[in-house]
């Protein structure tokens, strides 16, 4: 072998060496598996079915079925009445369904067993409540339009085999992410927004966003509103509330302070709205639904669930810091909004009792009383706000830790003025 | 040229443009720069000394004599009096200087003047004052040992030719880094911390956490005591100062409410030391004082200021969103802990008044109102531990905010005592 050759030979096996190390980069990398499209008729809500085409989705969301607290010690899917940690939670609902029955929510699997259990429906319940629990809300919406709301709920009940499925945030022929619920569009029509034009990036938020918000029925027609017409922020809604649109002034009338309530329910949506996540655009299924990855397929987590149960996969790819240390600053965060949160449910409870008393007295002046009672629902507002969502906080801290300062500053305000209302009896 | 040789011409060209690459990728890498020592004697004080060897330092230094308010509205290097935006500052601080003069800090440069022209010192004001004031601490210290704390003021006033310098965070010799203030060295040495053990990353926190930090003088000798025996939370200080170690056991007693009042003073270390960017080890002068390029040097600016002056320095080498997203988020947390902190202000002040009405009923329980004093000095201490911040919440929002809803319970618990002790009038 002459020189040249040799050297020819060393060149071309170091270009080699290049090319090799080139393309094990580029194929390391995970590759982007082509779903075969399954063409599941629209109406099939069995998500065993769809589950024979996608595996990996179902047997994820099959998982929901589990019930473990958070590892953060805050929320989890459990069924255990959030009275036992809370009991404020007694005197601020009395007189209403929430002080009977008041459960930590569970997983999507549950939702229907969990409305059929629940001693806060009886033979008056309106189809309304059924919204958000099944994906039969699609054949109802379509059959009767809004008239599904005020048919009784024991009677579409029979018709429901399935709770929330696949069918609810998926288009059965393209998968497509699409949202069903008629008063999600609508709300989001009022602010402006064509929820038929979003990108995937945002429908991986409104999909969950369709659910997780506030809501109230139509007092005549049982019609599902979200509040957002003046904003997502809890004293927009509250705002929004005090012009008592459609004749809606009112959830209850408490029996001890006598003041209109208002129940606040899950507003996930709104919270997040004003957080630094949502802030960067990332979207709910970014951290409840990351990618896994299993025998070399990639798929999302449809186990949706506290981002803590898999950190590694929701948190890590932005935050590097490692589990353990993520898990004390989300605990730390949530620690501070927990404290508040009791100090202010507390503190709202004292004020429905100190209006009761105050109430008892026939020299009281009415006009600090009725003072009293706007200032405890509107404390009562700001602390269920962010006692019924659910992030304990973390998905808005600044915001949700102001709210419940002022709900603190209202509650204590209402009890001064109905001791004045008084004269300090 | 034969077939061989062509191809031997041109893989050796590919390998060259691969090794060419290599190295520009290495070479295009921030060289650090090995700074000459300058040898400079102990006891030189004089910034302009030390600049001729250390000019791009120096030159940033000099920029702590601008004045203009912080880009996000809140705190700012200006000479403003604090209570022309917070008005409850005159009466929260009624009967002690602060009420008197209580100006936003300015940069380093100014500490002397400032401490010249305050109207808050007199000629009984002892030396204990100029303690972060000035590197002439240094020769104070090492003359008198913690005599010169009980040393009046004025005798030590004209000996100081400069105020902070680059003495009091660098060594002449080394320039390594080291703390001169004795306070902050046996504080640390109480928590079983050896300052000269700390590493240069650690130093870099600690030579701001030196004076950026709260603080009280021994009454009988005037000694710098840091209050941290029982942990660095506010409710922790709060603890220690209420077993009156040394005899301290007021700052002032307030003449409306009669209250054994206490005053905090800037705990930014305080503050920082639970929040995230401690956590991720994020010292101050990442950020107060990031690396900059001039002429191909790198160098750390000593202008210290807020960080939202030159987010790109600042934030931007980790939090890659962009200057006006990271000031608006930054806004909106700031925005957040103002509105709290002037809830918890105003009330704070209407507490001091209602204790006072009710203090001038002969028929109030002297019970009552101590109880109320009681919940108004920790209301007040909660709301300046905070306010007395430099970050407007920032260094640890979450901490921040639920400190500033406690203390907007306690003085409002404090109005209700007072009312329940002049039986509502």
């Amino acid at each position: 072998m002459d020189k040249n050759k040799k050297i020819l030979l060393a060149l071309g096996g170091i270009v080699l060496v290049v090319i090799f190390i080139v393309l094990v980069q580029l194929f390391a990398r995970t590759p982007y598996t082509t779903i075969k499209l399954a063409n599941i008729p629209a109406g099939e809500y069995d998500p065993a079915v769809w589950g024979q085409h996608y595996p990996l989705e179902y047997q994820s969301y099959l998982r929901t079925k589990e019930m473990a607290p958070s590892p953060t010690g805050f929320g989890g899917s459990e069924k255990v009445q959030k009275s036992v940690k809370e009991p404020e939670i007694l005197v601020n609902f009395k007189g209403m369904p929430f002080s009977v029955d008041y459960t930590e929510d569970r997983g999507h699997v549950h939702a229907m067993d969990d409305l059929r259990e629940t001693k806060r429906i009886n033979q008056a319940t309106p189809g309304a409540c059924m919204t958000c629990k099944t994906a039969y809300l699609i054949d109802f919406y379509k059959e009767k339009g809004w008239g599904y709301a005020k048919t009784p709920l024991a009677e579409l009940l029979p018709l429901i085999k399935h709770p929330i499925v696949c069918a609810n945030c998926h288009d059965p022929q393209t998968m497509n992410l699409r949202v069903v619920n008629p008063a999600f569009i609508e709300a989001m029509q009022r602010r402006g927004i064509d929820v038929s034009k979003a990108s995937r990036e945002e429908m991986r938020t409104y999909v969950c966003g369709q659910c997780h918000v506030e809501y109230y029925f139509v007092p005549a027609d049982k019609k599902v509103v979200l509040p957002w017409d003046k904003g997502l922020l809890p004293e927009n809604i509250y705002d929004y509330y005090s012009t008592m649109p459609n004749g809606f002034a009112m959830d209850w009338k408490h029996p001890d302070s006598e003041a209109g309530m208002l129940k606040a329910q899950h507003p996930e949506f709104e919270v997040w709205s004003g957080g630094v996540h949502a802030g960067s655009g990332v979207s709910c299924a970014d951290c409840h639904m990351p990618y896994m990855k299993k025998n070399g397929q990639k798929y999302s987590s449809h186990w949706v669930t506290s981002p803590m149960k898999h950190t590694k996969e929701a948190c890590m790819t932005c935050h590097n810091q490692g589990e353990e240390w993520l898990l004390n600053r989300v605990k730390t965060t949530q620690t501070n909004v927990w404290d508040l949160q009791r100090t202010a449910g507390q503190t709202v409870a004292k004020a429905h009792e100190a209006i009761a008393n105050a109430a008892k007295m026939t020299s009281s002046s009415k006009e600090a009383l009725d003072k009293s009672r706007e200032l405890v629902r509107k404390a009562q507002w700001y602390w269920d706000f962010v006692a019924a969502e659910n992030s304990m906080g973390f998905h808005n801290p600044s915001m949700v830790l102001n709210t419940l300062g002022r709900s603190i500053d209202l509650a204590n305000q209402a009890i001064i003025s109905a001791q004045k209302a008084s004269g300090g009896k």
